[in-house]
């Protein structure tokens, strides 16, 4: 790929690095101190997996961003990248598809079960995550988009040739 | 593409379409009454959104499956039929995700939240619902090594010419 293609790639790969890593650090602080009954309760994401998955993927997807920002995009190295974009695109995917259905019951609760939604309880704690999950979307969406502008730019290529 | 590469592509694609419609039917079936406390409960996967969401989407990537394993792999429609494996990787993956979050809290409950497990009470429930998202483990996994075996291979060529 010439410099015209990487131009535009490594813009988005920095734009994913801040949205994953903003992701990461809004969940990871997240906490909440409520007072009931003469208790005190903490809210923090460390209490849920999900959320815990959630911060450790974006974590690794930063990381990777930022390392793959600086290398060449050609030959060998450039497969595996793209490999490794495959398999980022989907680690993100599945951390944001887990958060989300924790938030989800969070807010709404599931009856069925006997869980009861808790967002009233720690609206602060709530709100907090809510803004990381959206973050971690947003960079979910740059993964998605870099993902599917590298693999119709090489596939477009072999059609016209 | 040849049809050295149509013909495992196409094995793959019916063993995905095997394996996800199974994974929706099994959830879709996933139902246990218990009696407790002289009521009567039924745990079904339409209480849960996720679960109803991991059914929908496993539905849809079959119908998919099914689709293009008839349609040819070249050209434009070639290109198109690349960028929805793209999607449908991701949106099966983000309903894994979901339902293996919600099924986490199922058995082990979430202390932090007070939501209780809930897979003691409706043991065949959980049993039928892990055997379900086991599948569409199966299903998802196989979505990717099309996807990853379409990439590299289509850069592959490129990298050789």
């Amino acid at each position: 790929m010439g410099l015209a293609n990487r131009l535009p790639i490594s813009l988005l790969r920095a734009l994913a690095l801040g949205a994953t890593l903003a992701a990461a650090i809004l969940v990871a602080t997240s906490r909440e101190k409520v007072y009931l009954f003469g208790l005190t309760l903490e809210a923090k994401y460390s209490d849920t997996p999900s959320f815990k998955y959630f911060v450790i993927t974006n974590i690794i997807a930063s990381v990777y961003s930022l390392a793959v920002l600086f290398l060449p995009l050609a030959g060998l190295l450039g497969q595996v990248i793209l490999a490794l974009d495959v398999a980022f695109t989907m680690l993100l995917t599945s951390s944001i598809g887990a958060a989300l259905a924790i938030a989800q019951v969070g807010k709404k609760g599931n009856t069925a079960a006997g869980w009861l939604p808790i967002c009233d309880q720690v609206p602060r704690y709530c709100h907090h995550v809510e803004i990381g999950l959206i973050l971690g979307f947003v960079g979910l969406i740059i993964y998605f988009v870099i993902l599917l502008y590298k693999v119709l730019n090489i596939s477009s290529f072999l059609s016209k040739s």
